[in-house]
């Protein structure tokens, strides 16, 4: 909001285009939502939408933008944790899931549909992505480092840990009868037992 | 094979057909999938496409239930063996690797493309579906109540499983430089970690 009723309205129904564009694109897929089912959910005319955003690409590409901005901002508080890698993983989980599911719409459009993307935009994904799967490689690796981890595979370990992860929006339910917590407590014992040394893991 | 020439050619050609549908729904996306593509990664003409098969509705289904079925026959022959519930989690997640990975086109559009579904053809998807996670509850359950595994919430224990299981379709490349029986096995020992007790993860 920037007091200026002009400019807060604008960003408002551009904020509301997004919103609905994201719900579409996480539950019916990116090809499948069409402009005019974007400008109905959202109330507003088809024109108009394309005052607001100039094609479905751009709100893709704005949309996974702004899910990979949550996530990486989120992970980048834990990463500079003073904190034994053990409780770092499982902060690290938490969050991934927590924030996963506060913005499941637009994370979605991340995870599922980011393959739909084009040119800049496609570069822009593939690194945001391999950013983020290095970071919880570094993670891993520096718990086999300390011996925390038992030694295993980094890179399979953060598939495993992250397909667990990533699959929460093909299943979360508001109403579905788990607190988001829940999920994120039961989701971090998991990734740590999978990798905690023998001792540790009792 | 039927010895008749003219059938074994009818086989074939239906078979190339759903094999290019297959790689190209998981590879685009069944939407960005148009009946042309199918046809020319097929070596067919259009028309000759839809002499093997109505529409792409009807390929999608045939390949969801083919996916289905290579999962669902792997994972029975697992249910009814004579282990313990922790050797069973191993070997049913090693096998749902496998198979997946063997069969990662057709399983791909059981996974990824189900939502496109409609009809009988989704009913059917969704009853497959929640036999085989069904399936996977018990497994867990009978390891909890045995005391093989914690105490756990089952249903998320399965998610997080199958999610990690489910999620290889998204990574998995045949140069990418993990032999299957690699992943098969380093994502069972994960799974049976998460869930043994403490005295058993050592």
């Amino acid at each position: 909001m920037t007091g200026n009723a002009a400019v807060d309205a604008e960003v408002t129904s551009r904020e509301r285009v997004l919103r609905a564009a994201a719900y579409l694109f996480r539950t019916k897929g990116f090809d499948a939502t069409s402009m005019r089912e974007i400008a109905q959910l959202a109330g507003l005319g088809k024109s108009s939408l394309y005052h607001h955003v100039p094609s479905k690409q751009q709100m893709l590409g704005e949309l996974v933008d702004h899910g990979m901005d949550q996530l990486t901002s989120a992970l980048q508080r834990v990463a500079t944790a003073d904190l034994p890698t053990t409780e770092r993983l499982r902060l690290a989980v938490r969050t991934h899931v927590l924030t996963y599911i506060e913005h499941r719409d637009s994370v979605a459009c991340f995870i599922q549909e980011g393959r739909a993307l084009t040119g800049d935009q496609r570069g822009a994904f593939f690194a945001h992505r391999d950013r983020y799967e290095g970071w919880f490689r570094e993670l891993v690796a520096d718990g086999i480092a300390k011996g925390e981890f038992r030694p295993t595979d980094v890179k399979l370990a953060v598939f495993a840990i992250l397909g667990m992860c990533h699959w929460v929006v093909r299943w979360y339910r508001p109403d579905g009868g788990f607190p988001p917590e829940k999920i994120a407590d039961d989701f971090a014992e998991f990734a740590v037992r999978g990798l905690v040394t023998g001792q540790e893991g009792g």
